[in-house]
């Protein structure tokens, strides 16, 4: 083997420019534990004149990032430009014809092509590693693909968006709006000025969609109808979160089940006192369920440059130690057809909040609907009485199925005495 | 390549059997993970009447573990034998000399022979894989010697012991006593009938160096010096470390420092907020820090028969796929002698309970000393004022030399109001 691998990077933003950082100031170490030197032969990006605290000098600049596939000083290309079209698929693609490795953070280009470029891939012979694309510096990809390879995996689930744990972990602790916190977070550079790929749920389910491929061996299938996301979650429903001894988190969530896979992206309650509900602010938590493993957690930074350089250069790493593992854990021939379970098919414990206009009666309208979806009532929390004011019910039910508990709602909201929208959160049990 | 990839396994515990039983039950996957099939072609246990609930009669029976190394029927020895010595340690050196494959869960023998071990095995090409080793079915063993491979590490820390977690957390939540605990673990089977090797810390000590070497790239080396274990943890702490918003857990820590490795298994205080401190029961969870990556946490169960083989088969798996990386993630011959830190040199807070006679001028004598040695004072607990009975007093302290705050609280023991031996516990400032 050679004792030095020549790397392409394309895209020098935050990512690129860490990456960049990281490969020059560990290089030292990086070779020790590689075997050979990793060396920046190329670089491309869209302007040259760009600050970016690098000094790029000792690389070949190109100004088309796809022509890297084809230069003959460059054995390894790193795609950091992002999108799931354009140059960051041509080069992808013409890399891997070319019989390159590929390293890429774009999670967009996975979740759309990812069938595709994996059995490209593997037809040339070349591994396309892509731990950087879901949850940041968290080397999950590689727990699945490798570490808990030995399992059966029946579900994973974790908080997948920096920028939604950001907020509802600030609301939580400072009680503030969510319209607050998210100009907040925008300020702090936390949430992009349009925010809503990350807060209305597609940025988690992105990433959750590549998880699911991987863990359970299907084709990689974008459901964009299951993706709910935070803009709807109040401090009411915070506070009585809490009361009853959880927290809200947006989670992803994929589970296997007899009928097909379960896939949603939406806001749920977890445990105050599971690991999973003290993962704060920015950070990801990714939890694997396996039938020899239990259940394992992998928690850490989702994002920013540092962390997704660790995982960036985690992939280089592989390649560079010649390992080439199927894309997505199996060859890509065969992966399954994704086989989604029925419409609205979970089952499990629900949290109903009402607004309610404090009738004789009323109570019993809402227990009888409930009884006659198979509804069982788990708790129920009213606080004050007023005969004027509409006061807030909060109903915590036992395992139901979501499509009994989406007609029951929809029979309850039409109560008159009912005056605003039921308010429904799935509950999560976990250890 | 062969298709078939046959394996020999050393050792049929609750480990062995549960490695059997996965490579049956997920042959058809592990065979499309693999691009090849698995095969158990030998066994080799101390009896072949023992009813474990499988069936080996497909596989040969082997009176001598230390044949299979030289079995042409098998190319992978799995060793789940245990002990630094005896057949493991002579069945893992002659797979090794063969240039066989080897996957051991034994942390003795990694922590005892590591550095020959490893020698051997690149010396001879064979890979050596010890994933169950450490913290049963978390990858922690990969998420640092690949996942994390970009990152130069500064610190790992982490719960690497289930059995005393166990003994904590039931401690917390059902305000029992050490010993009553203790006594319901070892009816419960999560502590051994000599339950020394966990509870005073020996065996975190054996996962912790082998961690360490991996991390920080030095020979593994095993300090018994510092480790310490929970016999000495009691209700009155549990309860006051809550009171201050912390929970005790028993810590493996190793630090990077310019003065050299810190390292350390002992009780300490984290807090409430931080995920580790929801990691109860026998779970295990490990923290890394790293300059890119900041803080990873893996966690998940740390035993058991299932965890361990998920741990065993992920190794076999990387063995079918090829990949043989270092063995401590740099080649052996390139790791550093281990260097201690100084003595007692670690900095940080420091919890201190006293039992003091409520006599005028005690306050005042305990904090001159603390001043004296540089120590500054965060907080002071003092329950009650009883001239006749002595009363706790509990001191948490700002960042302290761990030298000075051993050297100050001797003095303080010394004094005559102070009726019981201080008790120091270590705060641990995280996340």
């Amino acid at each position: 083997m050679d004792k030095v691998l020549r790397i392409g990077i394309a895209g020098l933003g935050t990512v690129g420019a860490s990456v960049f950082r990281l490969l020059q100031t560990q290089a030292a170490t990086l070779e020790n534990r590689c075997g050979k030197a990793l060396k920046i032969t190329a670089v491309s990006a869209r302007s040259k004149k760009t600050d970016r605290g690098i000094d790029v000098s000792g690389a070949k600049w190109v100004d088309d990032p796809v022509a890297l596939a084809s230069d003959p000083n460059v054995d390894v290309v790193v795609e950091l430009i992002g999108g799931a079209q354009g140059p960051a698929h041509d080069l992808v693609v013409k890399a891997l014809e070319a019989g390159k490795p590929v390293v890429t953070a774009n999670k967009a280009l996975l979740a759309r092509h990812g069938l595709a470029l994996a059995k490209l891939a593997e037809k040339n012979g070349a591994p396309l590693f892509y731990e950087a694309a879901v949850a940041g510096g968290i080397p999950i990809i590689k727990g699945l693909r490798e570490g808990l390879s030995g399992n059966n995996i029946s579900a994973i689930f974790g908080i997948l968006n920096g920028t939604c744990n950001f907020i509802l972990s600030e609301m939580q602790e400072n009680g503030d709006a969510f319209e607050d916190v998210l100009k907040r977070a925008q300020e702090l550079g936390y949430a992009e000025s349009d925010p809503s790929f990350d807060i209305d749920g597609l940025d988690a389910g992105h990433k959750l969609c590549i998880l699911s491929a991987l863990a359970f061996g299907h084709e990689v299938h974008f459901d964009e109808d299951h993706i709910k996301g935070i803009r709807h979650i109040t401090q009411l429903d915070i506070e009585y979160a809490s009361e009853l001894g959880y927290r809200i988190k947006l989670l992803g969530i994929a589970r296997r089940t007899d009928e097909g896979i379960e896939f949603s992206v939406e806001p749920c309650m977890v445990p105050k006192a599971a690991p999973i509900a003290s993962v704060s602010g920015a950070l990801n938590a990714v939890y694997v369920e396996g039938d020899f493993v239990g259940q394992a957690l992998f928690a850490g930074p989702g994002a920013g440059g540092g962390p997704t350089a660790s995982a960036v250069v985690a992939d280089i790493v592989d390649i560079a130690r010649g390992y080439n593992p199927p894309v997505f854990g199996i060859p890509a021939a065969k992966l399954q057809k994704f086989r989604a379970a029925p419409e609205h098919s979970r089952v499990g414990p629900y949290y109903l909040r009402l607004t309610v206009l404090d009738q004789p009666g009323v109570m019993a309208d809402i227990a009888v609907i409930l009884r006659d979806h198979k509804i069982s009532i788990e708790s129920v929390l009213q606080r004050g009485h007023d005969p004027l004011q509409p006061v807030p019910v909060i109903l915590t039910t036992h395992k139901a199925r979501e499509s009994d508990m989406l007609q029951a709602v929809r029979k309850i909201g039409a109560i008159k005495a009912i005056v605003e929208e039921p308010r429904l959160i799935r509950m999560e049990i976990l250890k």
